[in-house]
């Protein structure tokens, strides 16, 4: 079977999944087209996944589709975007049907759960790598980006951080306790926070994903907010499961680990106040924005090299 | 240098050259953000290229650049819209600086050229790989698709087909003839047919850029439109370049052979009668749509196996 039979069969009907997301041209032509509804801007974002490098060799195909569109996804849900539609750039070092047809699945199960239509793609024949770009559409001018956190503004996280860092110790365990499989479902399953992410919007004065760790995604805002913040090391969510596997050494998972995917955000005080109750009991708060450039944990500089560590793919 | 110093030192200034086309945030956030104009409609596509598979290994780093926008951009052109701008998802087996140089000169160059600005990309370790994604507009509802070929309707190409394919074989050419270097300009910087493709709009019934070969892509419009063709082997238009080089085998290039990223169109045969005589130069009649479904060449049926050839990445 050809490229675009096999393509047609496994990958249409996703595209049909979300036909209501603007797309007015799918897959199958040589671009696809998205009808933006007037007064809204359209937000988007590409992330690439390498195997071996972002996630292990022979890796299950459902995770990894679920992983890589929730990772792009992500990245919606830290600009307060809703969700639209996607395209996958899929390189496959050879025609595996029943790789191809869990892979599918696993991009289908997402897409459904994030709201997220196929629009387009490209499939190539190299080593298995994918690129996804989703697009997500704001009222105009309402993106959350990096750049607005200001001094008195609360440090805000979503969920439980650290998990997914820790579950890359226990990728091989055979079987995994209950405390390790809570573990790997969120390094295998991340679930993009795009609900809170709207629930942001007119909210948040700046937010991120926490893809990196935590003192590296929070130094991104600093730096293009031109502000400072301190952070307590007790406030950091940990999740009971970490906390039985990694006792006093979970928060270092929380502070430098990656994948979580959960939300960072600074929201001015007065509005946190006021905010609904049910949104807070989403997020925990862990500090405080400041005036002076660069971030103290309990009182003591982290050193920018420290927190920069985790966000750079070159020096992994 | 980190992966971030390096990216803002290159890539930044790329996304400055067209801030006008609409990019309200540009790379460095967790997306881009893109306001499309009131009655416009997004058209996008993206396409994968691997080292090794799309082009050769040790392949100079700006003409991969020009060639990956290009190689994109056609497939705006072949929808009739206008260039906005578009992401770079970069995955590169180790920190080069003059690699990274000379490529961020191509983009740079092939980004000003086709008037598309940098709005954001991902950068990651491992084997060369590059997808990009380009952002077009067009009038709400008027994307030229492969769908709305009737019969009647001519079919037209822009330019020379044939000359990308050959100038395979002189890669290696040290130095090459003048025809050699002629053709192999053709592969090296392909020039999408943007303000071709803009000029269609309102006037081609179909259209499609060749990439995979005349056959193949042509075969394309004939499915999604539910008809068949008659073309002429006479008619294809030949560079008098390739006709040097290869003689009577020339057609078999241009009608096989892709990577020309020329433009394949339909358009009724009085639309064409009337069309200013300046856009008229730019195409070659080279044959008509019919009812009858298949492509048929000087009246012979061209195996639909045999046009397929070209366009499945799996099989090459």
């Amino acid at each position: 079977m050809g490229e675009f039979e096999l393509i047609r069969q496994y990958f249409m009907p996703l595209a049909r999944l979300h036909g209501s997301h603007c797309v007015v041209v799918g897959p199958g032509d040589d671009c696809a087209v998205q009808r933006v509804p007037s007064g809204s801007d359209l937000v988007f974002s590409i992330d690439t996944l390498v195997e071996g490098v972002h996630f292990p060799l022979n890796y299950r195909p459902d995770y990894l589709a679920w992983r890589a569109l929730a990772v792009a996804a992500s990245d919606l849900a830290a600009m307060g975007a809703d969700p639209s539609c996607f395209t996958l750039a899929l390189t496959l070092p050879e025609v595996n049907e029943s790789w191809l047809r869990d892979f599918a699945r696993g991009l289908g199960n997402a897409a459904e759960s994030f709201g997220l239509g196929l629009a387009g793609g490209d499939t190539t024949r190299g080593p298995l790598t994918l690129s996804v770009q989703v697009h997500g559409l704001v009222e105009q001018g309402s993106a959350i980006c990096r750049s607005g956190a200001m001094p008195g503004d609360l440090i805000v996280v979503s969920g439980a951080l650290g998990d997914a860092g820790a579950a890359l110790e226990y990728l091989d365990a055979q079987p995994p306790t209950a405390d390790e499989q809570f573990v790997l479902e969120q390094y295998h399953q991340p679930q993009p926070r795009l609900k809170l992410g709207v629930a942001l919007r007119h909210l948040a004065t700046a937010a991120i994903d926490v893809s990196d760790g935590l003192l590296a995604d929070l130094n991104h805002i600093l730096e293009a907010s031109s502000v400072g913040a301190s952070i307590e090391r007790t406030r950091i969510p940990i999740s009971p499961a970490l906390t039985r596997l990694k006792g006093s050494a979970a928060t270092e998972y929380a502070l430098h680990a990656g994948d979580d995917y959960e939300l960072c955000a600074t929201i001015p005080e007065a509005s946190w106040e006021n905010a609904p109750q049910l949104l807070k009991q989403q997020f925990t708060v862990i500090g405080v924005i400041e005036p002076t450039p660069g971030l103290r944990l309990d009182g003591t500089a982290v050193m920018s090299e420290s927190a920069a560590v985790g966000f750079d793919h070159f020096r992994r």
